[in-house]
């Protein structure tokens, strides 16, 4: 018995019922909107049980496409950046917190996002038909970068974003997978921070939602404290939450990304657990849904 | 607390996930598809509680269509014509089952149709926002109608269904709701036993699926044994069962309507218990669905 | 010799010629034109003589229809319904000219109104072809009622006109024919006077012409003097008519409507005597006109 | 008082709405289709009552129009060639009827058909708005040319008609006017007779009618007995005519274009008196039309 | 060896290839930019060599055509229609440079441009496939002209050009060649300068480039110094030299409709000898261009 | 002086204009047609001469581009593939000349080419505005794999091209370019070789041309005799040519791709020496082409 029959075993059908008539009204509020989700380079790796979370993954944004939502998918890799450069006996060097990329390792954590996360994404997609379409930020003009410092090397930040090329292709029912490579207009590239790329392009489509898959349960108030897990709260007090001292490292470019594009017009940002089974299917057909939702006041 | 906050609280979001995830399939393959819905006059009238019944319906009608699919609805009335002819005194005559319809006799089955049973129905899709638009045959060229019996008088079988503007209205969004008059070339009205017309509607539109909602569980084996329900049957033996007296008085129209439409090229047909809350969704939207299902073979 | 062939003989080709020509630059000019047509309940009762009315009415609607106007009908029934209230032994209680509606009323109001007059109209049409399609202003949300006056019980008034489906309907070719009951939100029914309803459905639609067809020649300056008929008023000098008191009781809703529908952009409207064969090809159809026209100035 | 004035002066009211109930119809089955006419050079020329005929013939076109359908103007112009050629000293030489035409007489022809009839009929048009746009067969490819006998110099048969600029033209709502010169592949232009240009039109467009205006009554039985008049008849019975010499000089291109052109699918084709006030209305909008008609049988 | 293929021999891959990089930006750069040439009636007379022009230029219009440029070309006739008056014996008046124009002489002028020149330059194009169709500014209401001055006769100035029918006519891929006769709204034709009608054609398309192609390499700094011709100048420089009378007198026209268009928002105006061969080809896709280019400033 | 602004010094304006009306008819025949060009690996790597070839091949291809052309890009990479394995330390293995191909050696392979030789071809595309889009096999479906033979491991066969993306991309105006892994149903990627993938996806595209750029000038007659360059050749006598031996290695999959595209439809194929400057443009638009031309026969 799989565990989805389990799940479903003895469940009364008034029940069922009900979970349908709730989920029904958000299934059409959100068709034909654009969702971006960020998917972290933290879910691919390792054993087998959290390859079974991207076949999930996959799973979940196909039944998102399939009722007519429109997601669009960001990855980082960073993980996958530093096992590269090991192989190749490079040692990773980072100043602020920030990788210092040489030419070579550009090519690197190119190679990598574009070559291999990125396919690994599309290809898990692809098992339920012709739907992936990979995308660096260099092509058809996606992403403009410029160079953030030059002491950091090939790290840039976000100058423009272009989205007309994914208007297009969730218009022809494909789902763009978008790695974070940006190109300026002499054809460099740069390697780009994948939260705030994945931000950029909230903004830049105007979208419905934009959802952060992590591997924690959402914001807390009190980060020491499970228990103080925050289900909403306004882009003010979460920039609050920034500034003193409240939010975590690694959850810092997520919450700025997320203030930043509920303060453009995103509808709503979330920032969910990617460990909970379904968990885009949760937050997005259910009425309570989970994790942390960031909005505009 | 609601009755249907009742059915949510508790759910594990497991359960809530698995639910979903089963159902979005489906959601996917009915978007676009037109379902013809059969609704009984016994279901409008009596108690406040089989009011509960025409909300209920008119709720699971219109979640249909706010997640793409194209309902269709039609409808009978015998009981509400039986009651106005009991208020002007009338006596009606039966002649094999068939109501003997002298002119008068038409005008107020024509009125309790068109002017009382439809608005009722069209008035509680309204509630949800203007979807709903009642029809009678005779509407734009809907159901050409011919004498069956001069002894019967004004009793008309379907001559021929044009359905275009039944195509139109829902892709314009609208729920057709139809009420089973038909006229003539001369523009002489008929009336018209509604399970054959929801039939002959069903193979016009070639639809995807055929709903009678009775208040029967479906079509028994025995029928006296309420245990040996079917729930799955091929139209050449439900005929058999037709031929050999296993289908009781009421359902025989309903089952010969399920066997000509899927030998017509509806998708399947049914049989549901209209009384269980939400049949529809059940049926439309879990892998088990309910009731009886009529297929080609 | 039909009445037709009748009048066609001995006509001079130079003078079929010179009315043909009259005639050609008003079918250009009301070309894809709607027109608002008001047709009573009086028209459609008792002998023979006066079905003929409804036919040659039938007939001059296919014919504005065939050259490109787009005509739409709404219809009253007072004296329709007067008569069922008999049968039921129902006494009418007027209260200020209006009919006191308590729930049966309504109900027997709107089976007449919906179930039989429309119908009548309908199939009238549908002789021609199938062209005609009978709506309630509870159809599609088309005309919002709200309560006038709780002791006059479900008596309404126009709250709102949402004619998106009759534009959808005349470009389909098609000629709605609309009983004039209406809805609140809640989905309770209002009966509202018919001649208030076309003038708000002729506003809606910003149409070309708003045409009374009635049992009186037009608007007369002196109410007892035949010869005194206006060919053409303005709003203003109408309105003061009423004020005046220089209109009848009966014609006063339809005054009023011509002042207001004027006032509010419809290009003119008109009082014409309906029993006049073919009132409507002479009204549109030739340089002279007939009856009353009334114009914004 | 105007003619058209006091034609009208005096008619009842339901002769009126006779004359526009028998019209309308036929606006109705002629909407949308093309009308090619055949207007003669004889019509054109001399005093001032011949040019109304110009101006009535121009009316007509815009009124046909007007109504929404599709006239296509074919010319002629020999009289006039006759006059520029007599001007500049040339003898015209015919030969079996038809002018040997040197380079010299091709131009003199070409501007006096293209460059001046042409003009005189696009002007009086364009007096009631910018609808039409003279045409030779040399624009667009519309008539590829052939040359028919060596001895009689550019004198041109019909190879080929493209009609398609035509289609584009009347889709946009103009009347194209035709001057009947072809051309050859090398840029050689050529005269072509016009009834012959007006019948492979008419093919080429498949069009309702043909209409030849003249200035006889029609085809004569006895062609010495003006009250022998065929008002109908069938291609067969045409071709025979021609055959047995019933059929006058002049009248044999146009008997023959009329008779090839409904044996090719044109609907029916007409030859009318062109100096009958309105001519082409009485044949378009009135049961018993004028003129002789030709039909497939 | 034929002059192209001469011209072809001997030249180097890389030279072509070069020729070819620079022309591809400016084929894409004109690709659905109208460009209106204006070609004068001295080219199209005389000897064979001279035809050899109409022939080149006929080529070079099909070429830009079938890259995707949209020609529009506008003739004069001045030496024909002298032709003709002289065969006719009718002596040309001339006042203040204009030719007094009676209503013979506007009949001979119309004959000629519509029916002689315009015909040439149309069947010349027509070689190459169906793409030239001949226009006068009668036509659907191109050119609205209105009397110069009485004592010049039927010599008229352009009140207004609705160019609607050019936009139509090259988008359907056609060449407009229109003859400068204009009409006013009683039908009147007139004769008018076509240098101007060009310009006010070019402005009413607003569109990319206006060409004169005429006899002389360009505008000299000083008229009687060959080597002093100018290769760009302003609109404002230009109208200081026809203050100044450094404008010769054939050539003020011209310069006056080129400082006009281009003030008036045409991209740039163009003066270029038409004699050196596929002189078209040469200004539009070489980056030094040939003759005299005016631009707005 | 540029190396293209000394190639024009001095050319004479016959010349160029002689050129340009050569080149223009093959603009013309081309223009919104799908031209295929195989870019090898070879001509990315090494001495910044060569990055000269890329600069320009970018060139030529968006020159192509925007005179309407539609080109698609498909490139290969085994050097690059080789330089990585090399850093990994890890030795290349040959069978019969194909590279045998573990999991990691897989996972490199499609870093290289989806990540590196993609992205550089992509990059200098982009330069000249955003146009580029770089694509693997293995997104939208485009290329379906089925192993090859397990002694190989993942070296893949092409089993199906859909190329609809394709289609789509460039009728929005950008050119795919092309990494040669595929993918089959259950997500496993294979690597193809890029010169049967060239001719795979010519094929789909049933497109105009399909061009190798290789760095020989063509095939030889004599594969040691320079001077027995072949310009034109058909299908038939290739493969007789490869059946004998007279093509050499590295050379059988291009000139057995050639046969192949042309016989199924393909207009015609090109193996050309991409180190000559422009060589695409030369071929495209002169009318003697360079190196070898594959056609039907």
């Amino acid at each position: 018995m799989s565990r989805s029959a389990e799940a479903l075993a003895g469940i009364a059908p008034e029940t069922k019922a009900a979970i349908l008539a709730e989920a029904i009204p958000y299934v059409r509020r959100f068709s034909n909107k654009v969702v971006v989700v960020k998917y972290g380079g933290n879910a691919l790796d390792g054993d087998s049980d959290e390859r079974g979370g991207l076949r999930s993954f996959a799973e979940d944004i196909v039944l998102m496409r399939s009722v007519g939502m429109l997601p669009v998918v960001v990855h980082g890799g960073g993980p996958q950046i530093g096992e590269l450069m090991a192989r190749l006996g490079k040692t990773p060097e980072f100043r602020d917190g920030l990788r210092v990329t040489d030419a070579d390792t550009l090519d690197i954590a190119r190679m990598v996002l574009v070559g291999k996360v990125n396919r690994e994404i599309v290809d898990a997609l692809n098992v339920h038909g012709p739907v992936g379409l990979g995308l660096s930020g260099e092509d058809a003009g996606l992403i403009t970068a410029t160079l953030r410092d030059p002491a950091l090397g090939f790290v840039g930040d976000v100058a423009a974003v272009d989205s007309s090329i994914l208007t297009r292709l969730v218009g022809e029912g494909l789902v763009p997978v978008i790695a974070t490579i940006g190109a300026d207009g002499a054809g460099q590239a740069y390697n780009i921070n994948a939260d705030t790329v994945a931000g950029a392009i909230a903004v830049s489509l105007a979208c419905e939602k934009l959802i952060f898959l992590t591997d924690v349960a959402g914001i807390r108030r009190d980060r020491d404290d499970p228990t103080s897990l925050v289900s909403e709260l306004g882009a003010g007090e979460l920039e609050k939450m920034i500034a003193d001292g409240s939010i975590a490292e690694g959850m810092i470019p997520k919450a700025e990304a997320c203030a930043l594009a509920v303060r453009a017009g995103v509808g709503s940002a979330h920032i969910l657990d990617g460990r909970v089974p379904h968990a885009l299917l949760l937050e997005l057909l259910t009425e309570e849904g989970i994790g942390t939702m960031v909005v505009g006041q």
